[in-house]
């Protein structure tokens, strides 16, 4: 195993099972590689937000697209960490986070799972911003996302 | 008991009893009047997103800035409502959504307990634009928002 | 000439001509059709933000997506406008506005020219939502953009 | 005259003499201390954007939300640089830049003037926050805004 993906293993552990609210969520990661981050969430009727229409809540479409976004913006950090020990790259991780989020939700969030995926539209040395989508289970986009990100 | 004290009653238990998310979270609602809402969540172990920190899982903020500026927003339309059914106001509730939010994440969030606190910015008879603030136990200022919501 | 390209001759000149902000500016529409919309900025003295390093200004930044988001929205609406009279189209034209913008600035603004390109994420029939980019003349992606805007 | 004093001074200089397109919409600062920044436009027939509704066109909202921001961000910096030469204070000054902004256009832009003013949500070493607002000459609120500030 490369240093790379011994990284990548460790990060995917620790955001799926070391984040409590991502445990909440039972939110799992489905791709982890420097282009980005895509992740999943199933649907159940904790999660619903209009229990009306039986809809995905906004705010776990906000934290998985929050999340999404965070991973993405990591791994492009990564890259640059190289010459860094496991040790300093979790320190680098624990003062990770967001500068700010914008959420567009764009359909009702109806559906059975739902998966979104992250992409990097900068990365510096200290920000990071990355779009996110989520879409449903039918491949419709229900949300998009963009966010601003900072290492220290 | 007025017909609009009456209305914010069944509003007031909707969002606290009926969405499962809210639930799942355990949001309060502080206050719900004319001129916005403000809501409240204790911290507790589940909603941790930094594990390395202790604090608040941004998604969390999202959430319930996300529900703070929704109501906000929809009591500045329930004004506008006064001559329709409790049926209709129930249907317009409904249909009623988040366009888009925008969050600042300011301060890592640490506390016992998080407040937040909607205002309006602009009504109209289609979309309502509200600010949102989230403060800890200490009152400092943890996030805030700007949500666009759209009632059909 | 077909009634659709007879009613984006009429925009095009209307945004190109008419607007007097657009005009100080000197936006050129590179493309406008059903998918959406491309305009076109060339780089000159006046519109200089940063006088050490001879960027393009922030603000004019802003204004070409915002222009080019609401163009790529009013196309979006006027494929379901069939059946209204030229009045009526622009009376809705009049009408019609940004609900809310957010501008990401991802690289410094050098070029000799900019072109921005605007796509459709979600035409309701009230909201609509866009995203935009902004290119210099190397290919550079300089910012991005999401608005979201009101039809009345 | 000391030495804050002198380097506001020199700021409000170069924002209102030295930056083209500040010249070009004609921006003035009303007010500018370690608080904030409050800017002034006259409305001209240049600016127009909705030539039906004779209103202030979107793209000299953001753009003087923008700036206004900025300086406000800068402000709180300053605080910051007292040991630093002059020198270096205009090379930071060179590198600011504004990483991302949300607009929020809340009533047509009717007025005979306008003005502005930010505040300071957030100074960390990297990356300052800020809330602006717009008034018309009848202390209507017109847009609101949010940006986000990266010093090097």
């Amino acid at each position: 195993m490369t240093q790379l993906s011994a990284d990548i293993q460790r990060i995917l552990k620790i955001f799926e099972e070391q984040i409590p609210f991502n445990n909440l969520l039972d939110l799992k990661i489905e791709k982890l590689d420097l282009q980005g981050a895509s992740m999943r969430v199933d649907m159940r009727d904790e999660l619903v937000g209009n229990f009306m229409q039986g809809t995905l809540h906004g705010g776990v479409t906000a934290a998985i697209l929050d999340v999404t976004g965070g991973l993405t913006a990591f791994m492009g950090l990564l890259e640059k960490m190289g010459h860094l020990s496991d040790q300093e790259k979790m320190e680098r991780l624990s003062k990770f986070g967001t500068i700010d989020l914008r959420i567009d939700y764009l359909r009702p969030g109806r559906g059975t799972y739902f998966v979104s995926k992250g992409s990097i539209l900068r990365t510096g040395n200290k920000v990071a911003v990355t779009r996110m989508e989520l879409h449903n289970d039918k491949k419709h986009l229900i949300a998009t996302g963009t966010g601003s990100y900072l290492s220290v």
